[in-house]
């Protein structure tokens, strides 16, 4: 607010023009509340599953929540549909004459039983200002194009980002013909084809142009809770977090009768598992300590098996999942040194074999740092200053990686995300759309 | 060997008369291995699971082996069938007239997908006992009864001993009312009554007066692994481990995005659960290295929620077993105390709730020192000595706490009990049934 409010004559012309169009399209994001609001709830009930959403990568509640966004988008005035690869495409009615070209995306897909918010909330977003925008007939100097990206959550198909690796042309027809989703058994290939795509458009490069992209902007709901706790609506990411993980660990040791066998006589798979989760922790909480608030570290699944453990049982293997993130690679790989040195020591003192299993993750991602500024300057002008922490993986990576300036704006979330709690207010997010409005509007 | 091989002429006749007696009986004990192998291998097959033996308490499995055996027992030319509460009786052909009473018995039913000799080790035994006896014409100044209890394994009805409580008077007609089978979701009530048991005897007092029972004698696999470690065929109770236990211990955090949320936001309901398993182990280790061999701990049910986690979540919940043996209450409270200081400190640590669930188990167990040295004595006697080390819940266990003198004779077990690797050589079967002949032999 202060430098709205605190105008003074000396104020040239143009910054007067420019602030009166940031207010301008602030007004009108403002009057479509409702519009949005109505939209999440109608997409919320079509992805309703017993606990939270779901909407499956490349499946039926997936592609219902881009019909209803098509929809939306059209009563909007907007030209909207599926590309080639299935991704929904949001254009403004009339198409821009300049080269330049600014993005806006985020995903359709959510993990089974998560929020309504994840991904949802970046594609409604882009739309939003595109709609805003031609409102308020403030003519832009670069073509706009929302994108919503199927298949962006790892659990369907063990692997992220599907669709925005569509679009940038960076997956090949074997890639297709062999990821398979977890529940169905059936592979991409075969699920686009169920949605009546066409297949030949895979591997031959970028489904559209990328020269003369000036900006990939993204708004998504922050997945975790730190805005939340510091009492700030809007963040902006500095960087996004890359991840080590082993999907599929075990651990094996020997069934044996629970009060029978001395400890030194067994091989306790859930022991070692333990203590390896439990060091795990340790070390975060070592490099919190030393200052350091880069690592995350998670154990998302672990189980003994349920065929054949017992409470009498000393348990014979264990299933469970490491997740390491970090926004350098170096840190990460520490972590990952670290574990692996103690999964030897556990292995000699517990008598077991871990077998950790496919390594999979991404890379570190580094934004762009003029972009950021853009940005940050947006959003102190409109009187939203954004606070800057680190994100996790969402599109914008692969468009970071592919060299195109990308930018990620956060909305304060109450319950965290990839659960059903996750929550968002209205107003947050009329706040975080007010930046991403002034943010174009900057850029073009 | 030794007392035999050591003969002296100033032996007396007594005793020469008793070392025929304890020969004649070793010999038809070792004439019987063929007949006791088949009837081993019988019950194998007709209790045979996916993968190990299922002998299901008060159920099909368990009665199927307990028709085996009366088939086994008649065919000795032994008195064979079920009591009113359903538990295998045999009994010599002859009834002898002497009030003082011996009793031989171990149980019929398993865990589920455990090994086929834990508790059936012991019904077999007895058999061959009363008829080796038989056979060799050894007329006994006691009355000998073979019992073969059913529901003695935990994982059935939840708790242990049915057929020995039922046997002794210790269940209530409420009682058999009120405990429910796990997969079954049926009455202790119910089973008997399919089984066609008339339930009125039930709550009465014991089965069969206990008046002059001088010893209750049992043969049981070891369920460790410790006598094949030290490389001893028969081992000897010192005491029954008693536990405490927590069957369905749950932990409650909060799900969240596994990369996004720090760890000071988190509430992960895993790590604090492992943390706490981890130090259990920590305390048994520190236990041992002061010296101490008496405690036991086990984390045998382990996991997080199969419909809710996954690999980028943050476990809300988990669920676990925990389970403390000793030989005495005081060790097993200590233990307990620093578990449950333990879980304070976490709960703060890591923002969870822990719900122990309901508590069981039962107290540790002496046993009868004088009916010790006489098996000890036995043992030496037919050069096998056995080793003395403290054992698991028997139905031993609940003959000594109704105050009858009470033993277990324990057999190597090369992969320990509880699972389906369990292994029992048939020789060292035979040198434990030896040893169970003789002390018979002593205590008539």
């Amino acid at each position: 607010m202060a430098s709205l409010s605190g105008r003074s004559d000396a104020e040239t012309d143009l910054n007067a023009s420019a602030k009166r169009l940031h207010n301008r399209l602030a007004t009108v994001i403002d009057a479509l509340a409702p519009a949005i609001s109505d939209v999440f709830a109608r997409i919320a009930r079509s992805s309703a599953d017993q606990v939270g959403v779901t909407r499956d990568a490349y499946g039926a509640r997936e592609t219902a929540a881009g019909d209803i966004l098509i929809e939306f988008a059209r009563r909007q005035e907007l030209k909207a549909g599926y590309d080639r690869v299935g991704n929904l495409n949001v254009t403004p009615s009339m198409r821009s004459e300049d080269a330049s070209k600014i993005l806006i995306g985020s995903h359709l897909d959510s993990v089974p039983r998560g929020g309504n918010y994840d991904g949802l909330a970046g594609v409604v977003a882009g739309i939003a200002v595109l709609s805003a925008m031609q409102q308020a007939s403030i003519s832009l100097k670069a073509a706009l194009r929302v994108l919503g990206f199927r298949g962006e959550e790892s659990p369907w198909f063990g692997t992220a980002y599907l669709g925005s690796k569509l679009f940038l042309g960076l997956l090949t027809q074997p890639d297709i013909e062999t990821l398979r989703r977890f529940d169905t058994g059936n592979t991409l290939a075969e699920h686009m084809r169920a949605l009546g795509l066409d297949l030949s458009a895979v591997g031959k490069g970028p489904l559209r142009s990328l020269d003369g992209v000036k900006a990939y902007l993204e708004l998504h709901i922050e997945q975790g809770p730190l805005l939340e706790s510091i009492g700030r609506p809007v963040g902006l990411a500095t960087a996004i977090r890359g991840n080590i993980r082993y999907p599929f660990a075990k651990c094996f040791g020997r069934y044996a009768h629970s009060a029978a066998v001395p400890r030194h006589l067994r091989a306790d798979a859930l022991m070692a598992t333990a203590k390896l989760v439990a060091f795990a922790d340790d070390c975060w909480r070592a490099s919190i300590d030393a200052g350091n608030d880069d690592l995350v570290f998670t154990c998302g699944i672990f189980h003994t098996d349920a065929s054949e453990h017992a409470m009498t049982k000393i348990p014979g293997e264990v299933t469970f999942s490491l997740n390491i993130g970090a926004t350098t690679d170096e840190v990460m790989d520490q972590m990952h040194r670290s574990i692996m040195a103690r999964a030897e020591d556990l292995t000699r003192e517990h008598h077991v074999k871990f077998d950790f299993g496919p390594r999979v993750g991404t890379g570190a991602v580094s934004l762009n740092k003029e972009l950021l500024q853009i940005i940050e300057d947006a959003g102190n002008e409109v009187g939203i200053p954004p606070y800057l922490l680190p994100t996790v993986g969402h599109d914008a990576a692969m468009f970071a990686r592919n060299g195109i300036p990308s930018s990620v704006i956060l909305v304060r979330n109450t319950n965290s995300s990839h659960n059903p709690d996750e929550y968002m207010e209205m107003e947050d997010f009329i706040s975080a759309l007010k930046v991403l409005g002034s943010a174009v509007l900057k850029l073009c």
